[in-house]
């Protein structure tokens, strides 16, 4: 494949990934995707194959590019307190400067699970189970350095931080202002401290 | 309106309420809610004007019959951490025994609020905003009556246990377990005490 058919089906995977987010699975019709996609229905099919396909390549996409990275950045500053006070505020930064809200891709997508098929259901599965991952890896190692207390339970408070996270990012939707989004960061803060 | 036919009207808001709860609005065709409600086209528009009336006359329905009945049980427990603690442990087991994992109907909603129209998102804020509430109430009534400490803040408080209310109505809608679930509690009550 060349390099510039290449680029062409990442942007139009990315297009389509915004309006998934967005709007979800059902609600995106054929003629949105096309739209914002600017091809036709044949380029479509041959391209894609379906819909469904389409949706697929885009949460995988969108995992790998916006949560996989944004796990290893905050890994990167070997700083378990800040790791997680940067986390929060990057989801609260981004929640209320995107005019859409459309919230996270991948949650957005776990509520509607029992809606989607296996392979999607796994992809929601192993996301979120990743970023527990990273929660219970920064309270164990903030155990260690001495910044978090011993008396935090790293796998039962990563959940709960996950749990955060999530109510976050629907809350962030319209049913939450910016001063309810940093109250959400401070419960969470307070679980470690 | 004879009692027969309001009978029949709620009895067919809540089989519509079923079908939105668990699939949303997009998803949710009109042959769907004929099928559900065992009526014709001609009486669907004729008592419900259009699927979006229905829609926001099945949350209201569900807003003041699940959310509003709940709390009300709650308050009138007179104990504020065993209130909280029923809370959790209702909506854990509400998750797990429902085989068809709908979730909350109003947090549906909520992750999808954009999409709505005014009286849809009015109807969710009010309803969150009651529910978070309900928690400050009861954290102020612990404090004063010494179950809860005092360096608990009722109002931050209540929105960290709302938030984790909503994501464990996500996350039990396939993403998690039954223990994750109960992590989720253990971190609410983690907060209070």
């Amino acid at each position: 494949m060349p390099w510039e058919k290449k680029f062409e089906i990442e942007e139009a995977i990315d297009r389509a990934a915004n309006v998934f987010w967005a709007k979800g699975y059902e609600a995106t019709s054929l003629a949105d995707l096309l739209k914002t996609m600017g091809i036709n229905k044949g380029s479509f099919y041959n391209a894609f194959g379906s819909k469904k396909n389409l949706f697929i390549q885009s949460l995988l996409k969108y995992d790998r590019e916006q949560r996989q990275d944004f796990i290893a950045q905050l890994d990167a500053l070997e700083n378990p307190l800040l790791a997680i006070n940067v986390l929060f505020d990057k989801l609260i930064e981004q929640s209320v400067t995107d005019t859409e809200r459309k919230g996270c891709f991948l949650i957005n997508t776990a509520l509607n699970l029992p809606n989607h098929d296996e392979t999607t259901q796994k992809t929601v599965q192993n996301g979120l189970s990743d970023f527990e991952s990273f929660f219970e890896r920064q309270i164990q190692r903030g155990i260690h350095e001495g910044s978090i207390p011993e008396t935090v339970n790293p796998h039962v408070t990563a959940t709960g931080l996950l749990t955060l996270v999530v109510g976050l990012r629907v809350l962030a939707r319209g049913a939450f202002d910016h001063n309810h989004l940093d109250a959400i960061k401070a419960q969470a803060i307070d679980l470690i401290t």
